[in-house]
């Protein structure tokens, strides 16, 4: 673990995985869980640190499974699982974790999500849930991401005595380009977009590009340790990040709809 | 659970922005400074490395700028020109570079450019071109991105021994969420996605997710140390990956037409 970002803080950028993390479930304390990997690691936290972690192990520690055979679906449910060709009941889920149906056809279901966020299956997840009957569980994103990692902050900060930036994030497919990348969901202590509208260039013109999304900037950046077989490394710190901005919650990186002409 | 070693080079990223490049101009030799700027930086390339460039510095390179003096706008760019409020030469520089138009508004021109990529503008740019004259310059896209890459790393590889990645980056706004992210319109010596169907979680099941957008969450990690006045710091050393496929270039992050729900 090198420290030269001493020299020049925003040139340098290093992102650690966190080592030997348990499986999460119901109930966990993922900080203090955090707290001991960053201990074991020989990592102590500073004000500029951003942690992210993994939507699914903070869907876990707050109990967000939900056995599909309790799900009955109802009709619309039934309907739209016919085009989709998915489970009746996991559609169910979907839709009650939804305001309305962006695109259905064969293998693809993308909602707004009652939180705003555009994705696939409302994030509800079916992989590496339960050991023994994958194919009846299904997890569902955090009930508030930003109240989340708002919370992993607070006992973050209690427990080491410094509050890092949190992120959760999560993998999402996108429009026009192939393959998922990670997006924030939830963001506390840090700024989730950078607005540099105002700023000048190198030749003292305006900047074209204005409003950056930082935060999921970081969540790609943090995703490339976590992999897909994500749990085993479901936590990662990234330092060096300089963004001097007001810290705002991930919902500010949903675009309002009615400057959004994809919906 | 799997054994997890504390030390495994998968669990550490490195970004490491090289200092002190000078701007560039019509054929500057990138990889020259750029091999001259890690010499100077102490650090010596190894073959998992991947090197980020920032469009505006290879375009420039490549002497993609256009005097807007030199172009007379057609009636479909002129027209097209009163709809989203932009220079009618701009506009056709747009046209001329992309295969379609996919939505104009006023402020907004998004295409699908000649290689495929749908963004704004055809990812054209007005700022940091030329110190004198701003507003009459644009800069274009390179003409072919992924062979542009391929060149950089053959004369890296001829310069340092060494043949690194090598990705170029830009910034696109997307659908649904505010702010760009950095991704990757040229790629070289690295995997573009990653395809992990057939993979298992850690619980031994088929991944749910089974593509990533591998070249992209690095442009995006990269843009984090580039900034938006991104002339300063235009290449960044990626250190740590460790993706073990078939390299690809960046038109493997282009999602086919058939397959894409909002074209």
């Amino acid at each position: 673990m090198a420290d030269r970002a001493a020299a020049s803080p925003a040139r340098e950028l290093g992102l650690f995985a966190l080592p030997g993390f348990p499986l999460v479930g119901r109930g966990d304390d993922l900080a203090g869980l955090t707290a001991q990997g960053l201990d074991e690691a020989g990592l102590r936290l500073r004000p500029d640190d951003v942690l992210v972690f993994a939507q699914k192990v903070v869907s876990k520690a707050e109990g967000r499974e939900v056995d599909l055979k309790s799900v009955t679906p109802g009709s619309r449910a039934t309907e739209l699982a016919g085009i989709v060709q998915k489970d009746p009941r996991l559609v169910e889920l979907v839709l009650r974790e939804s305001r309305r149906v962006v695109r259905a056809s064969k293998d693809v279901l993308i909602v707004e999500h009652r939180l705003g966020f555009v994705m696939a299956n409302a994030g509800i997840d079916q992989s590496n849930v339960r050991a023994e009957h994958s194919a009846d569980y299904a997890l569902l994103l955090p009930e508030d991401p930003d109240a989340s990692a708002q919370r992993l902050r607070q006992r973050l900060a209690s427990l080491t005595g410094c509050a890092p930036g949190v992120l959760i994030n999560d993998s999402f497919g996108r429009p026009w380009r192939l393959g998922t990348v990670g997006v924030a969901i939830g963001c506390a202590g840090l700024p989730a977009v950078l607005d540099l509208r105002g700023q000048a260039d190198l030749l003292g013109r305006p900047l074209r590009v204005t409003v950056v999304g930082h935060a999921d900037e970081i969540a790609s950046a943090a995703s490339l340790l976590m992999g897909q077989a994500a749990e085993a490394r479901p936590v990662v710190l990234v330092r060096g990040l300089t963004a001097n901005a007001a810290a705002q919650p991930a919902l500010a990186l949903i675009r309002p709809s009615q400057e959004d002409l994809f919906r």
